[in-house]
């Protein structure tokens, strides 16, 4: 038998969980991202155990079962990163700079607040607790992250996406992603300096990590405005489309290179195309490889989690209050950057920019994979990704206070 | 540094190589998986190694350099399974059991001949050299194959696509990938029993092979085309496609569990859903699925040949002839199998069928990681393939004998 196929069998186990979850809260309106993630936890190897055990003929071919283990969970981590750098493609493709000039003081304002408040509030309140920096400085990273996904889905199914509180929070949602991945670029950069983190590191790592994004904010976007209708002169299938995925392969493995995250790149990569999205239809392209690849990175992320942690007094204690901190810093945040409107409209801006979501995991299970977070941490955000982005729907509903359509099958 | 960065740079390298490798030949109007293929042997640790040397990371999280490169080859081997799995899921959507019904006696005599003739010439110039039994099966059954999307490339460049001969060259092809599927399934189906292949063998898992490949065909063509009208109701985001693409990893991982090579599942797999395939777009949706997975397929599957073995004269004399045989028998077969029709339409059939391409190199990929092969005879399989497959397309133009339009840009 192929050393592949088990292999093959446990991909499909992960395919089929995520899908029939995902389907599943799909039904019950709640975000399928969490179906998967809890997928993950059910069948990993903490709990059934249906993934994450090589099998014979992988033990065989390695020459024993640690070496057969290694390669497993090698290759889990390479099908995560592809997911996880598809999916920020995805984001980055969805982010464009032409968009931030609607209502763009405002979205800024929201933004900027929304970010700095949250981060300031998690590095505060870990560094009452006994733990590391670097530690701290994820956690903080997961609290700024915001998945504007969810709000957007919501808006759109009553109606309310093309409205002003819609369209700050769209515009808003793009500073803040851009803020989230300078602030993760230089968190990791200050990770991969190694032990030695001090105060004078940050400067250096800040300003590297800073000036990668300008860069290729600024010149990528514009080499890619002025060049990306050559690509039509390609002979290749597709060629706007291969080209932009190349593109994504390349800056996020210059990335992880450089010593930041991988994600950062092809989040970057996304938004280099942005532009050029409609044209080329990137996104209708994208799609299918999105549904294809990204339920690995949710459901290899879930099955990290040991369930066993949510009995732990200390871990849900820590996960309270970090949900606390998020939820309020970000809703302080989103209201005061928008003060000034109608109360109803300050209000929906606030619970809009709440949701962590799947920005919020892929911070912790960089974390994670990276070795920065002290043992009980990582389930200790992804209870705050779950519990911020399960929250909003309801709230938003009753605050926009409009029945929703029949049924709007899904977006 | 994530362990997974380096592992991202060389999909990376491996992405791009393929892409500029196909361009190189898509612009010399050839195939572009031979550039992809070549790129493969350049780029690979027999060559200028660019790939498949783990880093400082993998080999530190490893704790050795024999494990991490035992991680790595294991994940690139996943990457170009995955690819040959959505490259037969693609070929399967292609293969309607409707279309045989067209020309389907005409194409069936040429498909049976065509699988037959060179099957049994490879299988008897084989026994005459001193290799294994299960090593000549292979080489018989890599001689099998019929790629026929080069031909149908050229025809409908040349606008002769929709003509009798390209139909019946279009149903025979149908005709023989379920016949060459079940001639690998059968093969990989002995060689997974082990040492003893003995002659008695060879019905039972004959038996099971066909089986496998005839109760899907049947069954599961019937499921979908009952069935499938209801995957409309599910919520999820492109349920039809998602669905398809589940059934593919499952049946493959099936496959290779029963011990038959992972891509008759997906074969199969695409077959099934071949009825839907317009309804609900499936193609469209493969196809940026397909490129940006099977090139991984073809530059890795490429690494693995040592162009030293192209200075070697017995390797290259066994080249020739397995090359000479196996465009000889598949011009007999389709020959024979179109006697009565004009002399020009015998020679365009005939020749149409020669192209081994890709499925030539996905068997003799299959028998190299099965550890099938004997030392030298992968890369005659690979230059069996490409020699049949470069040939074909100035023949095939000088019987047609009209010049080609002016580009038409790529299918």
């Amino acid at each position: 038998m192929s050393v592949s196929a088990g292999i093959l069998l446990d991909l499909f186990i992960i395919f089929a969980a995520a899908k029939l979850a995902g389907e599943l809260f799909e039904r019950m309106r709640q975000p399928a991202v969490i179906g998967e993630l809890l997928a993950g936890i059910l069948i990993g190897p903490h709990a059934l155990g249906l993934i994450g055990h090589p099998d014979t003929a992988l033990i065989a071919a390695m020459g024993g079962e640690k070496a057969a283990n290694d390669a497993l969970h090698t290759t889990y981590e390479v099908m995560a990163e592809l997911g996880a750098v598809v999916l920020l493609y995805f984001v980055g493709l969805e982010t464009r700079a032409s968009e931030l000039l609607r209502h763009g003081g405002r979205a800024l304002a929201v933004a900027c607040l929304g970010v700095l408040l949250p981060f300031m509030v998690g590095l505060g309140y870990m560094a009452l607790q006994p733990t590391s920096l670097v530690n701290d400085l994820f956690v903080a990273t997961a609290m700024v992250a915001t998945s504007v996904g969810i709000t957007a889905r919501v808006l759109s199914d009553l109606g309310a996406l093309r409205g002003r509180e819609g369209r700050i929070i769209l515009g808003a949602a793009v500073f803040d992603d851009i803020l989230g991945m300078m602030t993760l670029a230089v968190v990791v950069g200050l990770v991969s300096v190694g032990e030695g983190v001090s105060l004078w590191s940050v400067p250096i790592v800040a300003a590297q990590a800073i000036g990668f994004t300008l860069f290729l904010m600024i010149v990528g976007t514009r080499l890619s405005r002025r060049y990306s209708v050559h690509l039509e002169r390609l002979h290749m299938r597709n060629a706007p489309f291969v080209v932009s995925i190349g593109v994504t392969l390349g800056l996020a493995a210059l990335a992880g290179v450089i010593g930041l995250a991988a994600i950062i790149g092809a989040f970057l990569a996304g938004m280099v195309f942005a532009e050029a999205r409609e044209q080329y239809e990137l996104e209708r392209q994208a799609q299918p490889v999105y549904d294809f690849l990204v339920p690995f990175f949710f459901v290899i992320t879930g099955s990290l989690v040991d369930w066993h942690v949510f009995l732990d007094t200390q871990v849900l204690g820590l996960a309270a209050a970090i949900s606390l901190l998020a939820i309020v810093s970000k809703l302080l945040g989103g209201g005061l950057g928008s003060l000034g409107l109608p109360r109803r409209s300050v209000a929906i801006v606030a619970v809009g920019m709440v949701p962590r979501g799947e920005v919020g995991l892929i911070i912790a299970g960089i974390g994670q994979t990276q070795g920065a977070l002290e043992p009980g941490v990582f389930p200790v955000l992804v209870i705050m990704s779950v519990v911020t982005t399960v929250l909003v729907p309801p709230v938003l509903k009753g605050l926009i206070g409009r029945s929703s359509p029949p049924s709007p099958p899904s977006s």
